[in-house]
C-alpha cells in the first residue's frame, strides 16, 4: 500500500463501511453485491485482455464471448433479480458496454409487453433460448427524436397476408440500434403501417434479418455495422435497409393494435403504456450518472493523494497535489455532486417502483410529474456528469489522457447518455412544458401538489427581478433548508420569466409555436433551475435519514458545498432575483474555501465508500493500493506496439528515406 | 449540392471570399495556401485509408509512411517557409497528429539552438539527413510541470570522460515524449547533471537509444510505446529507462553550460533564452484553438442546416434544426468565439514576431508581458475550445458520436493542449502572478504600460464590490467600446479581490506561500477575467481594420454576441461589481436572441469563410456539398466489421450457446 494513501485513510473521521451500506441501501445489500462481484472476480472464464490493446474486431469478439458466458453463468447461479443481474453485468463489463445488451433490455421486454398470447407462445421460447437474437430498430439515419418522422414502411398485402417492409430513402435506413450490425438475427422494426390505402402511424414488427442457421443476411436485407465510434467499440451498432421484405401478418406485434386478415385496422385502446418505460429508463440514467461520476472521482481523488508535484514552499518536498486549493476546487464539488446524484438516483428508483403498482392498476395520476421530472433530471445529471468526467480526467495531468487511467473509457461510454433516450435539450423543454403548464394552472387558481407546488405560492411571495437593495435578504448561507428555499425561489423566478417571455411573444401576434421557440432559451434555463432545486432538495432530504453522527456531519459538509458552489456558479441568477446580496456572494466564496479544507482529510475515504472494485474501475491511477507508477509501467509494456522491438515501418519507410535525402 | 445548404449560401449578406482573405491575412496568402493544399490533394502518394478503420499498428505505419513522403515532397517542392510547411503538414495530417513531428519541432530546433560549433558540425548533418531521428525527452512518469523535480541523472566520470545516465526510480522513467517509443534512434534527454560530487541542475544530453543500422535498442536502454491513449493513435509516445548508459562528454549540449574534461562545471551566462520558445509555442496553441473550433463549428453548423427534425408547427414539414433557438444558442456563440480566437491568434503571432527582433538584440522588455499573456490565453482559449468542441459534437445528435463526423477525432487531438506545454491551471496562476505583481506596482505608484495599464487607474475609478443600486451604471449594451470597458473593470475588480485575499491571509500570519495557495481560486478567476477582457478587446480592435462594410457589419454582430454572451454567463461578476444592473441583464438576454436571428442567414457563409477543405475536415456531416446521408452510408459500408457478412464470433460463441440453454 502506498504510504500516502494509507495516511489518508487513517485521517478519515467516519466509518467508511457504514457509508457504503447507506449508498447500497443497507448492509445486506452490500454483502450480496460483493458476493456477486466475487463470483465474477474468481471466475477464470472472465479472464480477458484489456480491450484497449485489441482491434475493433477482437474487442467485439471478446465482448460476445463474455456475453455468452454471462448468460450461462446467470442461469447456472440462478441470478434472476434485475438489480443482481445489473450488478453481475457491470462487474463483467467494467467500463465497456455489453455487446448483446439490447436483446435483454429491448428485444425481450418488447416481446413480453407487446405480443398477444399466440405470439408469446411462438416468440418467447425462441428468444429466451437465444435461437432468435434480437434488437430494437427504431431510429433511422435521418430521424431520431421525432418519431412521427420515421420513414420505414410496412404495407399490408391482403392477397398474401403479408406486410411488405421497405426503406424508401437513404435517410430511412435504420441506423444505430445496438447489436443490429452483426449479432442479431431478428429485429423489432418500427415502421409506418399502411393498410387499405391508409397510414396508421408507427407500429412494431418482428423482422427476421439473418438466416437462423447460417447467420447470412436474408434476401432483401442489407445489414451491417455503422463503423467506428467515439466509444461503444464492443457494440455492433448497425444499419438495416429493407428492400421489399415480406413478413407474415402475425409478425406485427398485436397485443394492442391489430390488422385483420382482410387488412382492417383495429386501434389500440390507449397510448399511455410506453410512457412508463421511458420514465424507467431515464431514471436509470440518473443512477448511471451517479455511478460514472463516482468512478471518475475515485480515480482523480486517489491519484491526487498519491501524486506529488511542484513546490508549495521553497526547499520542502513536492506536496501531494490534493493539497493545492485549485485541485480541491476542481474535485471536491464533483465529489459532492456524485453524492448528490446518488441521492437523486435512489429517490427516482424508489419513486418509480412506488408508483409502478399504481400504474399497473390504471392509476396514472403521479406519472406526469415523474415523467417531467425524469426528463429534466436525465438531462441535468448527464450534462453535469459529462463535463465533470472530463474535469476529473484533466485533473490527472497527462496521465489522464492515457487509456490506462480508464477516464477516456468512462467518458466515451457515458457521453451518449446526453443524446440517447431523449436528447437533453429536448428533455429540458419537455420538463419546461410541464413547468409552464403548472405555472399557468397556479395562476388560474388551481392548487398544485408535488414538487411543483412552489409555483402555488401567493403572488406577493413570487419573486420579481428587481434591484438587490430593494429586497430584504434573509438567507442563512450555513443553513441547508434556507439554501433549498432560495434554489426554489430561483426556479420560481425563472419559470415565471420563461412564461412571461411566451406571453410577450404572443402579444406580438406570434403563433403559439413561434412564441415557444422564441422563448426556448428561457425555458431550458427554467428547467435547469428546477432540476437544480430538486437535486439540492433531495440531497438535503437524504441527510434526514442518516443516523450516524460522523457520516451525517461529512455528508452535510458535502451538501453545503454542493449548494453553495451552485450558487457561486449561478450567482447572477441569485443576485438578479434578489435572493442573495453582494456581501453574501463574497461570504460564500470564503465559506467554500473553508468547506474544501474541512473535506480534505475525508476526501479519499469518501471515494473509498463508493466501494468500486479495482477490477471494475480498471484504472492504474485509481488503484485502491495507490501503487500507480509500477503498474503504469507494467501496463505500458503490454502495449501491442511493444510486441516487437523494431516496428516494420522502420524498414519500410525510415531506413529507405535516408538514402533519398 | 444539397438544396438546403445551397439556399443558405444564397442568403449570405457578405462576400465569403473576402472574409477568407481577411482570415488568411491577405488574398495572396489565400491563393498560396490553396496552391499548397492542392499539391497534397492531387498527390497519389497521400492516398490513404481512414485511420479510424485501422488498428493502432496500422495507423502508426500509415503515419510513418506519410511523414517520410512529406519530408521528400517538401524538399522536392522547395517548401521551406514555416507557415507553408505548417499548411502542407496540416493538409496531410487532417485531424490526426504527425508521427515524427517532434524530430522537427523539438529535436532539430534544440540542436540548432544549444549545440556549440563543434557539436553542430557533427549532429546537424546526421539529423537533417535523418540518420539520427530524434525526440525530446523531458517529462518523467512522476514529473511534469515541476522541472526541478525531474529525477534522471547524468553523472560525469572524468576517468573515461563520459556521463553515466540513469533512471534511478520507476517515477523517473521518461514518459510521454512523442516518437520516443518506436521511431527515434536518438533522444535529447533532460537530466540532473552531477559532477565533482555536486548537482548542477537540469541539462540536455544527446543519447543514442537505438542502433542506427538495426534500430534495436542499445544496451542499458529500455524503450517502448506507453500504450493506447484517448487519441494521438498515430504517435508512439514512449518511455525510456536508462540503466548505466554511458555517453561521451561532448554529448552534453554545450553552447551555454559546459563540463570540462576534468569535470569542472561552467555555468551558462543567462537562463532567459528558453523563455521565448515557450511564448512561441503557447501563442501557436492559441491559433490551434481557433482552428480546431473553426473545424467543429463548420461541421455542426453545416449539418444543422441540412438536418431536419421534429415539428415546430403542426402539419408543416420538419424544420432545419438551425431554426431552433436552442440550436442557435448552442452554436452561434461558439462561432463568434472562433472568430474572436482567430483575432487573438493573429495578434499573438504578429506580436511574437514583432518582438522577436528585439529579443535577438537582447531587449527583453516586452517579453514578461507577452509571456504572462501567452500563458493565460493558452489556458483560456484551450479550455473554452475544449468544451466547445463537445457542444458542437452533441449538437449533431447521435451522428456526432460516429467517427464519420470527425468530431471525436478533433476532440481527442485537441484536448491535450489543456495539459501540455504548461498545464492550464498552472498557466492561469502564472498570469495571475504577473497581474498581482503589476497591481502592487501600480499601488506603489509605478505607472504601468501595456495591456495591464488598467490596473493604473486612480483608486476612485477602481471598482469596489458594493450593492448594485449604489452605483450609477452607464454601460451601453450595444456599444462594443463600452462593453470592453466593463470587461476591463471586471478584470480590475477580480485582480483586486485576489490581491486582497492574499493580503488577508498574510495578516492572519500565513506564509507567502500559504497565502498564495489559499487565494488560488481567486487568482485563477482574476486571470480568467483578464484573458476574457483581452479577447473581447482584441476582437473589437480587429473590427477597426475591416474596410468592407458588409463584413464589418457581420463581424460586429459576432463580436457583440461574443461580448454579451460572456456577460450573461458571468452575470454574477458584473452585477457584483456594479458594472451592469438587473434590468440590463434582462435587456442583454433579449438582445442576444435578436443577434441570433440576425446571424441566422449568415451562419453557413461564416463557416464557409474558414475555407477548410473537405479532405482536411474529413467529416461526412460537415461536407461542403451537404450530401450527408449518402456519404455516411458509403463510409459505414467500409467499416472493417463489414468485411465479412458473418463474424466468426457467431460460430464460436452464439451458435454453441443455443445448445447449452
Amino acid at each position: 500500500m502506498n504510504p500516502d494513501i494509507l495516511k489518508e485513510r487513517q485521517k478519515a473521521t467516519f466509518d467508511v463501511e457504514k457509508l457504503t451500506n447507506i449508498l447500497d441501501g443497507g448492509a445486506e445489500k452490500t454483502t450480496r453485491r460483493r458476493e456477486i462481484e466475487s463470483m465474477v472476480l474468481s471466475d477464470p472464464d472472465f479472464q480477458e485482455e484489456d480491450p484497449n490493446f485489441l482491434s475493433r474486431s477482437e474487442r467485439y469478439d471478446q465482448a460476445i464471448r463474455k456475453s455468452a458466458q454471462m448468460i450461462l453463468k446467470l442461469r447456472e447461479y440462478g441470478i434472476a433479480d434485475p438489480e443482481e443481474i445489473y450488478c453481475y453485468k457491470s462487474m463483467v463489463g467494467g467500463n465497456h458496454i455489453e455487446a448483446v445488451g439490447l436483446h435483454f433490455v429491448m428485444f425481450l421486454p418488447t416481446l413480453y409487453s407487446q405480443c398477444d398470447p399466440q405470439q408469446s407462445r411462438k416468440w418467447l421460447p425462441l428468444a429466451e433460448s437465444f435461437q432468435a437474437v434480437g434488437t430494437y430498430a427504431q431510429t433511422e439515419m435521418g430521424h431520431g427524436t421525432h418519431l412521427r418522422g420515421l420513414e420505414t414502411t410496412a404495407t399490408y398485402d391482403p392477397a398474401t397476408q403479408e406486410f411488405v417492409m421497405n426503406s424508401p430513402t437513404v435517410s430511412s435506413i435504420k441506423w444505430w440500434p445496438g447489436g443490429l450490425g452483426k449479432t442479431s438475427n431478428h429485429a423489432i422494426v418500427l415502421a409506418q403501417l399502411y393498410t387499405q390505402g391508409k397510414c396508421h402511424g408507427l407500429h412494431a414488427f418482428i423482422v427476421n434479418i439473418r438466416d437462423m442457421s447460417t447467420h447470412q443476411p436474408l434476401p432483401g436485407i442489407v445489414v451491417g455495422d455503422i463503423g467506428p465510434k467515439f466509444g461503444f467499440n464492443e457494440v455492433d451498432n448497425g444499419f438495416l435497409k429493407l428492400e421489399n421484405v415480406r413478413i407474415p401478418r402475425d409478425n406485427m406485434l398485436m397485443k394492442y393494435a391489430k390488422v385483420e386478415p382482410d387488412g382492417t385496422y383495429l386501434k389500440p385502446p390507449s397510448a399511455k403504456l410506453t410512457y412508463g418505460t421511458m420514465v424507467f429508463v431515464r431514471s436509470m440514467i440518473v443512477r448511471e450518472s451517479a455511478r460514472a461520476l463516482s468512478k471518475a472521482c475515485t480515480i482523480a481523488i486517489r491519484y491526487s493523494a498519491v501524486r506529488h508535484q511542484s513546490e508549495m514552499r521553497p526547499g520542502e518536498p513536492e506536496p501531494q497535489i490534493i493539497d493545492y486549493q485549485t485541485q480541491q476546487y476542481k474535485l471536491f464539488p464533483l465529489l459532492a455532486m456524485a453524492y448528490a446524484f446518488s441521492s437523486v438516483g435512489q429517490y427516482m428508483y424508489q419513486t418509480y417502483h412506488r408508483i409502478t403498482g399504481d400504474i399497473n392498476q390504471g392509476d396514472f395520476s403521479e406519472l406526469p410529474e415523474l415523467h417531467a421530472l425524469s426528463a429534466g433530471l436525465k438531462a441535468f445529471t448527464t450534462w453535469e456528469t459529462n463535463a465533470a468526467i472530463e474535469v476529473c480526467r484533466m485533473s490527472c495531468g497527462g496521465h489522464g489522457y492515457s487509456r490506462s487511467s480508464a477516464l477516456p473509457d468512462i467518458y466515451v461510454s457515458f457521453t451518449p447518455t446526453c443524446t440517447y433516450e431523449g436528447e437533453n435539450t429536448v428533455m429540458m423543454l419537455q420538463t419546461a412544458r410541464y413547468l409552464v403548464k403548472s405555472y399557468r394552472q397556479a395562476k388560474e387558481g388551481q392548487q398544485l401538489s408535488g414538487i411543483v407546488s412552489y409555483l402555488n405560492e401567493a403572488d406577493h411571495r413570487r419573486v420579481q427581478p428587481q434591484p438587490v437593495a430593494a429586497r430584504p435578504t434573509v438567507v442563512d448561507i450555513n443553513d441547508l433548508a434556507s439554501l433549498v428555499e432560495i434554489y426554489k425561489l430561483r426556479a420560481a423566478t425563472l419559470v415565471e420569466l420563461a412564461a412571461k417571455s411566451i406571453q410577450q411573444e404572443l402579444q406580438r401576434r406570434k403563433s403559439q409555436e413561434d412564441a415557444w421557440n422564441n422563448s426556448a432559451i428561457d425555458l431550458v434555463r427554467a428547467s435547469d433551475a428546477h432540476c437544480h432545486y430538486v437535486v439540492v432538495k433531495l440531497f438535503t432530504d437524504k441527510l434526514g435519514e442518516i443516523g450516524d453522527t460522523a457520516i451525517h456531519s461529512v455528508l452535510s459538509t458535502l451538501a453545503l458545498l454542493y449548494a453553495l458552489n451552485g450558487i457561486t456558479k449561478n450567482s447572477g441568477d441569485f443576485l438578479q432575483a434578489g435572493l442573495i446580496n453582494v456581501p453574501q456572494v463574497l461570504q460564500i466564496s470564503v465559506r467554500i474555501k473553508e468547506l474544501l479544507s474541512q473535506l480534505r482529510p475525508n476526501a479519499v475515504a469518501l471515494v473509498d465508500a463508493f466501494d468500486i472494485h479495482d477490477k471494475k474501475l480498471n484504472s492504474v491511477l485509481g488503484r485502491y493500493d495507490g501503487n500507480v507508477y509500477e503498474n503504469m509501467f507494467e501496463w505500458a509494456r503490454r502495449s501491442p506496439l511493444n510486441s516487437t522491438e523494431v516496428h516494420e515501418s522502420f524498414h519500410k519507410y525510415l531506413k529507405p528515406l535516408r538514402s533519398k535525402l
